[in-house]
């Protein structure tokens, strides 16, 4: 599909993953498409339950790849269940975190970042494109007034949003990554970024990078992994509209309501 | 499926392969299954154009594992042709090569060979299981007689037999693998078979089998894939339908009469 | 140290890790012994503070080898602190993971679970040495009050307790695994347990696990990595304690106060 | 030798491949020469019996390398024999089949096509250097009709000549490799070539090529490994003939008459 | 430390090397400086005996990298013995080996050559840096000569100096390499040095380069590995020292006067 | 040839090894043997001089297996040599390093040891067979004295014999190990030895097992390693002689008296 490779080029994928059509007759015409984060189970019935033609997930279906899709685990469900419905699948994925309009740029437009560069340039893209961003807030504010902010941009999850560092200090110079972001603490050090906002932390890394902070920073806030990445599916969708709208396809563009942070809900001192 | 687990048990198979279902619901009623060596998009479609619900394949659909089922290539335009018509996919391979009735042993009991043994025998199964027979002849024949034998037990395929040795040598012991079978050379010269019958024998193994021969023998016979798996499917066919009935399914059996043998003619002096 | 071996030996550590002494001169009199979860700058100069002579760490301060001490980084600042105040430090991870009155074992008691196994056993220690436990509740709860057991069991850390499954679920069998667990889920599945308690899940394994689960089991609870093994100091405290009285030594044992947790504040809906 | 390099330079030869002197005493005049495809015993002992100083191979005697040349093998065999009757072997393997004038050129010259172009060129050499050559015949013909040509081209082997394809199908554009091609498919495709000649063609390469094929093209053609690089023998004597008489050396250069094809009969439909 | 990495780039270590402080805390001040080959335990004690702050040697203390720097081995009593002296530790290992001024430098000189360029160039640094020297002596000398001259030239050691080749054989071209060299023998080849100064040359690589050589050159000089580094001290303290007074620090820079060969007596003919 | 193998067993060599026959025709008759530890150009022209048939040495020619024996390089030239000669060599490394007889064995008796184990006990021999050997000197000797013995035993050559450690030091305990023994330190000192006999040692494993050696001990004596190994061939040419004898075979056994040491002169202190 013509529209999704201008958007977010294949050439921006790491090496490592997989992206473009996973399921689908390329023939077929396309009226309906959804967005989602990931192709659950529950989100893929939802879809073809609402007469989709076409899902775009940021998440593959099958980044390991498989030597059977018999329908005897969940991923081969989700295939039978797309094929028996004649609904596609196609994935964008690192392309979609890397691109100019991706994952990344959506966060660091949603906290009102300046300025903004990548925190991992991409090889083989544009300078401005690649993993992650920083950039500078527009007014210095309190550790906790930034953390508030992140909060309150994010769709609900049970699992909130953890902060480690003092609700008091100053952060003016922000590092975004959609998503698991712990392999870039080098260059958020390198950018000497006040915070770091990504996913999936875990406690070594958390420890080691707070450990090796100067004064402090970078403090660190932990969002969800879907949440994150969720930020991006309006954006995404509304682009992919335009795309299609101007090469003359009328098509409805939407977006999964299913929520699949996999956590229900959370106890707190 | 039990009985097919009965028949080849998985853990025949060797640790490259990939055997069982690859596509298909298993909750999934089966009233027509059919047996073949090649799942090619001709076998798949008049498979499913006879209301099969079942194919049973010799070679995997999906022996390289794969992270799109797109049908944008021969292999995932397979899985929605299955998946659509409903028709279940299930591989038996070096499993099948390797079972007691399976495509060595079935190739054995149609040259008459007596006193058989594995070639590489199976380091899982019973001593009679394993990759390759090796067997007298009830009496010793010429090699061309030997051959004459061969070529008329096969089915026609354009590429014919062909053979390395003296016509008239004496042949008695003879060693056979259905498939692809130059890594088992070693093997061949310890038995100290007279012949080797096995597929897709190129220029170098060939050559380098026919200079370190000791007095002009192993003589080698080499026939078409296709053809030395082919034999299997009725016996396979067979077998299958005997343990469905046993547990009380009345099941309809058959064998692909699709010809998948690359070759479509030959020119010889 | 006789005792230390005695009580977590080293023969338990799982192949990638370095437990044992990793600073101090073995000839040197103890007195005073603290135990605790991280050796940060801020424990090790907390207990150096307090006239430490041996500091007792779970986690490794050098698990990747390094090929410099010198104090430009907090790993060899940590080594000038203990050398220059004569305080040794010493490890006892995977080993203290495994054994029995190990970090998986307080983890079971904790809980009341009874009739517990390990759920990797240790290739070679005793068959109840191993990673992981699993065993019974005294009676079923559901999902939200066991929920609430472990909240309280655990020292108190800002990023508290998440829980995935439905709140009135059924638990009776309990897995637990100190410290993360993501390797573990092929185990928890075979075992059959209804919950799964460990940390450090992140998106894509959780995920994955919520999707393969059967009738929405197992629940899984994700703690704070620090919390889960924090529980295990007071009892090797007493343990270490004892064995040494009993070896006729008088010596103080402590555990640090310091919370390792990265965490400071949460945000939650 | 210095002719030798001037007419196929070691630097055009894979990077797996071994090419150069084997055997022989680089001071030693010669007076006769002789080519041949594989150094066999037979061809060996015919070309030492000829009163040959210098043999030429095509195939490498030693491409695995050896920590025994003992005369317990045919290997150490033909070394021994050589080194007793002082004739020199040396190799010139994949570049011969590169260089211009090389086994993949001396291919496409006698099925007549134009505008040629490597298959995979060098990364070394010359633009017009590399393995495989496509090109176009002077008119169209139909399947059976080129495969008549290709057969009455080749010196007579038992095997003789394979093809996949429509009897009636018009090729125009041929794609050729001299010994086994099957690495070089997706470079067919890319050259859009109508019909592809190469060698040792197995089961799985050639039934996923036609399976991957588009309106049925390319189609194949499977030669005998031996008869393909037989073909340039000729020519190749008689370039070093004319370079060696440019520098004065008045030399005999023959080639071997012995069929180093393994095939001895074939049984066909 | 700015004027060590002035005069010995870390950029000019190998890649498997480690250079750069290995023990100290970076703000302390620094009065007195020693220089040696081997951070044994005596070099140790001996300069925290002289009140020394910083040492720094030829050879890394922890090349392979540890787990732990205890005091249960002799690495880890150097560690403890360091720190608890308040006394540095840095290595100039091959970084020292390559640079101007380094130890190929230093020998070169010592030896008298002239037109001296790099056995195998830095391929980071200047064309005039890398591992090995090879330059021209003023005048031609017998082999026997020569290796008077470079055994005057090094300090004392047990073992003395071993020599290869004919001893009236005239050299003129000479290559060397400070500590062990083996790997540097296709550049001395091609070099087309006369002899090859170095040092832990073992039976194998000795007897192939004999067997090897042309004319029998290179002859080979090896000798002590400690002494053909020490050289380099004195040049080392003093362009140290020259250094830092131009920076204006007022430091003392001495040389270990340990002999850390390990050889005490030698018997021969 | 039956005698080789019953002496000194394949199945006793290290798995990188190669041993047994390099050239040669296994159906010539044998009428004098030449041992010698190296196969240099010198011996293999000195035995084909005084018309040996079969040269055994102790080094492989062909360790590093080749693609080409073409008498282009050392090696080439000695295969070349040895065939027009009609001679043949044969290999006997690592598996007369282990035997019974074997190298090591004939070390240990020189030096008067009793009670011998192996260092490193062969894997797939008999107890007594290994590499090295420890046993007890019949009476207490100083190191110097040990020394004089060992030097007085060896073959003279240039380089002599170095040791490390106090003159006066008292030796009971032995290990031993002909040829390079770097790699037995471990067993040297688990087998609590006073000192160690073996040859190539190196500044960095030498000092290393200094610092590591408890009151000085293992002292070390580094021999030359020709001259180690040539120690055991008179044994091995009787021994052979006596088994070829009760086998019936009448045959001349000598032992080349050239010295392949590398090192021709030495300057001392």
């Amino acid at each position: 599909m013509v529209a999704v490779e201008e958007l977010w080029p294949a050439s921006l994928a790491e090496s490592w993953d997989t992206v473009g059509p996973v399921v689908g007759r390329p023939e077929r015409k396309v009226k309906r498409i959804m967005f989602a984060v990931d192709p659950t189970l529950e989100v893929v019935a939802d879809a073809v339950a609402r007469g989709t033609d076409l899902l775009i997930t940021h998440h593959p279906l099958l980044l390991r790849p498989v030597n059977s899709v018999a329908a005897t685990g969940f991923k081969g469900e989700a295939v039978h269940l797309l094929i028996e419905s004649g609904c596609a699948l196609l994935t964008a994925h690192t392309n979609a975190d890397s691109a100019i309009g991706g994952v990344s740029d959506v966060l660091a437009d949603i906290f009102g970042l300046t300025d903004t560069q990548p925190l991992a340039p991409s090889k083989d893209g544009l300078p401005e494109e690649g993993i992650g961003r920083v950039g500078m807030l527009p007014e210095p504010l309190q550790l906790h007034e930034f953390a508030s902010r992140v909060f309150s941009a994010m769709p609900a999850v049970a699992g909130g949003v953890r902060v480690a560092g003092e609700r008091a200090g100053i952060v003016r110079k922000v590092a975004v990554c959609g998503g698991a972001g712990d392999s870039l603490f080098d260059a958020v050090r390198a950018a000497e970024a006040d915070v770091y906002v990504t996913a999936d932390l875990r406690h070594h890394p958390a420890s080691e990078a707070r450990e090796a902070a100067l004064n402090g920073k970078p403090y660190l806030i932990d969002v969800s992994h879907f949440a994150s990445e969720w930020l991006w599916l309006p954006t995404a969708a509304e682009s992919l509209k335009n795309v299609l709208q101007d090469l003359g396809h009328e098509v409805e563009v939407g977006v999964s309501a299913i929520n699949t942070d996999p956590w229900d809900f959370i106890l707190t001192p």
